[in-house]
């Protein structure tokens, strides 16, 4: 997985009709102190992710594991909000966006 | 997915069987100010997309999950139209290419 | 899919069992103006491609949803041979070698 | 696979339900002379690796193929902790971290 | 599959159940003439490869369609040990290793 940030949505009418209903959100990915990378992929919601939030995305076949995504045509989901990173000497504290 | 635009068209007549009909568009990808970058690849449309739309691709297993593309061989798919794309404090407008 | 153009061919003795009789090419690949990029796949064709002719390749577990390749080890695949890119307003002409 | 090592712990509560109990690891890359990289991926752990080890991790469809990893949406790995690399005329001791 | 050169081991004690037995090599990645990249993965060896042979691997859940990594978690695979390149007007000699 990589660690991502929700900056935005993508909206779109017209879609594969297993579609309809899916939450498409852009997420930055992000290096090891939390600053965004250039890169970024368009990923489906799957535990209520909002904007500002910190996030773990999965890609390929296995985006397709969770009840939202099943059996669709997608290749990246948010499966887990990030709380907290312990890394070695360093903890960052990742605020929650409400 | 990645976000992208559609600028042309690949034609072939020889190709494996379960692809006769199929439509194979030059997609180039897109950052989040729209403008495209050098990569791009040549997706299947399985929305009706046409040059010059914004729209996403899926790739992977994840472009077979679609009713044009199932059990085919190929990689990538143009699963959605982008309409809009709500980034925080900015807001870019996607006009349609009639 | 990438678009490639065909270079060359490896030859093996000693391989996986499911892989006798397959052919394996070196495809470079190709920027939109047909010029070669540095990066290269080996990859099984199942369209009868030759040498210097512009092809798909399919990569991934879609490279298997071939006759040919279905179970076996391989990662790319070529399943078509271009004939033509129409690309805005340019126009591409890809003489194929017989 | 790619050579990694562990380099701390994500914490998340909010996650796709078959994900509770998982252990998601920070896993740098490194090179063959086991300098990190700046890469990195999260990852489950299936072997009980812990910080400072060298490790290897598998990505994609391949990442679900453990006991605690089946049909969930994870893609990245830990499934073998390293003792030692042999590299030609050169041998690297891997210290573990108990 | 991409063209690589054996270069090592990998040894591990501490591993998923699945893979006692497997042969984890160190692949470096060659280019069109034979010479190695910086880039690596570790494989398992599914045809005897030795040190110093020049070997095609194929990735991803393509690389699971060998006898001896079939279910099991690993994403790179030697399938193919090379013989001889044809490059247009080029030949490459590769001999093997004992």
């Amino acid at each position: 997985m990589f660690l991502g940030k929700v900056i935005g949505t993508v909206w779109s009418t017209k879609k594969d009709e297993n579609l309809v209903g899916a939450k498409f959100l852009i997420v930055k990915q992000l290096d090891l102190n939390l600053n965004e990378k250039d890169s970024f992929v368009v990923a489906v919601d799957s535990v209520g992710a909002g904007e500002g939030e910190i996030v773990l995305v999965a890609t390929g076949s296995s985006s397709r594991q969770t009840e939202i995504t099943k059996n669709k045509p997608v290749d990246a989901v948010i499966m887990a909000i990030v709380d907290k990173l312990d890394i070695a000497l360093k903890e960052y504290l990742v605020e929650h966006q409400e």
